[in-house]
């Protein structure tokens, strides 16, 4: 059924054929040129392909590969990329001559269909097979549509948009743009909203704690010791982030303790929040050898010299940090340590942090 | 110094003017009468603007707004918007004729800076004057330079890549875009990394937990009953959001108590991580009133036939779950309160969430 009028339009793409007078049908032809021969050596596609025989071998997957989840709501979500969208196999007719064939698709959980561009395309045949993509879904019933576009493919941005996508998240190598269709309220999951910092509090068995004075940012030149601090990267977990973070600024190894307290704040960079952890963590060395990058001095330093310091004196976050620091030292404080578990939905291990002093876990749990 | 060729370069903008040759030339001129106009209105600019004597009026700030932080480490970023860059206050020759008027911009804390595009541009006029912004501020040694392009702007989504930009972030309404200049390993500050859930524990005098069953996801139709699980949504705090969370889903009224305990888990929403705060909500009412959009049903179910559920028994999270609530029903566990504090660099309240049990924390100070 698909091969005759496929072939028809494949004779339009000869670039020596008459037929062509514009500049985006010869740039057609040659994103199918490209298209095709990536579709035979790599098996991707960003467009439906069609060739003969090779319409049985072009059913390509362009699922968004995500991980398992614990289930927070129907916002959350995650792909069946086994399952192409039907409506991949379709064409419809533009003007009655060229046909415009439909985005290729993969079916979410929640109704909504995932493009995921692979291939270069021209943005004015894009918004042609878009717009036509978008009234079939719509006839379909479905509800969110993404489109996840890697950079090299800005030129698809514009017309997306122009078809009623905004901007859902973005990471340094791609956008996930995103169209909700029906009339109802979208329920289409939450962007990343949060940033996650450490504070390490790291002390010997002479009461001193390791302390850095930064070169750079709102701490530089202020003379005061501060524990490290840092960010926590894509994908690392908070107690493996501190371990790293302590080693990085001072070269000190350390083994992850507890997670004393967390501090959430917001629009502390652009629109976004943070969640701030003051981690306690146990030396392993002892040698202190400073980042030369964005460490200005690094040392230990007596406890009580450290809580002297005016900046730690003060109300609000800093004096929370050193009250939770000392009670850890002195009263037996019970943070949460974090206990190698298994998520729900899949064999992914991840860390619960609870009260394990309360829940009497068995030290050999934890991590 | 500036009026002079300013005015110069205005003559060109004349549309009746033979000088007129392309298509960016009367994009151009259009996008100087829509600015002009629109400084004179609301004082905002994408471009510089300088007409005589309007050249100290139109000193204005591109910043982008952000709010107070703690800081992690250098990656961390704030804006001086009160600090606009000097490059603004030049100009260009392109080709000896037409002038290249320089993007507006803020210098940031780090070195680096920010544009924020308000007005429309033609891409080519964007791209020619972006070309010419970075060669300045390479001489001037800048680092991070910044671009929030609102989404209405889409059509320099694609000069900017290709003139070295990357995708920092994005929200339904703009993309900012970032270029490091150095030739040293960037420092920018991360991007939010982790989307925030919460699952709600709320228990009456009679041993009954409130449990919900939901009409989508993965619990659709396995007649699992669970607690009131939800996404903090942005700028939402933890606390608050359990307590709207459980408000919306069942119609029940809580006071937030503690954070029980965390799981971190990646990938669970594409690249992304999450955090998933287990939470203790006292009931404040107790007529429950299901929410049609996402409930299928809610209601009191006595805990032991709540734990009795095969989903609820399973090792890994939900057993954690399980267990964290029974000990702080049974065994008096300690969790994380939250306490409101102050943000060391600003009087913006936030919450730290620590042992207040072992703090000694009077009750007066909690939530």
């Amino acid at each position: 059924m698909i091969t005759a009028p496929i072939r028809a339009s494949l004779l339009c793409f000869n670039p020596y054929n008459k037929c062509f007078s514009s500049v985006s049908s010869i740039q057609r032809f040659s994103f199918f040129s490209r298209a095709k021969s990536t579709a035979l050596a790599t098996g991707s596609a960003g467009l439906k392909l069609c060739f003969g025989d090779l319409c049985s071998n072009s059913q390509i997957s362009g699922g968004v590969k995500v991980g398992a989840e614990f289930q927070f709501d129907r916002r959350s979500m995650s792909i069946s990329s086994s399952n192409p969208s039907p409506v991949a196999d379709q064409l419809l007719m533009e003007n009655g001559v060229q046909p415009t064939e439909l985005l290729i698709a993969v079916n979410d959980e929640y109704g909504g269909v995932i493009i995921e561009m692979e291939e270069p395309m021209d943005s004015e045949v894009f918004r042609s097979s878009l717009s036509a993509s978008l009234s079939q879904w719509r006839k379909e019933g479905k509800r969110g549509v993404w489109i996840k576009l890697p950079i090299e493919h800005a030129n698809l941005v514009e017309p997306a948009v122009k078809e009623g996508f905004w901007y859902h998240h973005a990471e340094p190598k791609y956008l996930m743009l995103v169209h909700w269709l029906p009339k109802t309220e979208n329920t289409l999951p939450a962007n990343a909203s949060h940033r996650v910092g450490i504070c390490a509090f790291v002390m010997n068995d002479e009461r001193e704690v390791l302390v850095v004075q930064e070169n750079a940012g709102k701490f530089k030149g202020t003379g005061v010791w501060k524990f490290p601090t840092g960010v926590i990267e894509q994908g690392e977990d908070v107690s493996l982030g501190a371990v790293r973070e302590v080693k990085e600024e001072t070269g000190i190894d350390t083994e992850f303790v507890e997670v004393l307290a967390f501090r959430q704040n917001h629009k502390s960079f652009f629109e976004k929040s943070d969640l701030f952890f003051v981690c306690m963590l146990r030396p392993l060395s002892f040698d202190i050898q400073k980042q030369e990058s964005e460490i200005e001095d690094a040392k230990w330093m007596p406890v009580d010299e450290f809580t002297a310091q005016p900046f730690w004196q003060r109300e609000g976050l800093p004096k929370h940090i050193v009250d939770v620091c000392l009670a850890k030292m002195d009263k037996g404080y019970a943070g949460f340590a974090p206990t190698p578990t298994i998520t729900s939905s899949s064999n992914q291990s991840s860390y619960m942090y609870m009260n394990c002093q309360c829940l009497n876990q068995p030290s050999s749990s934890r991590i």
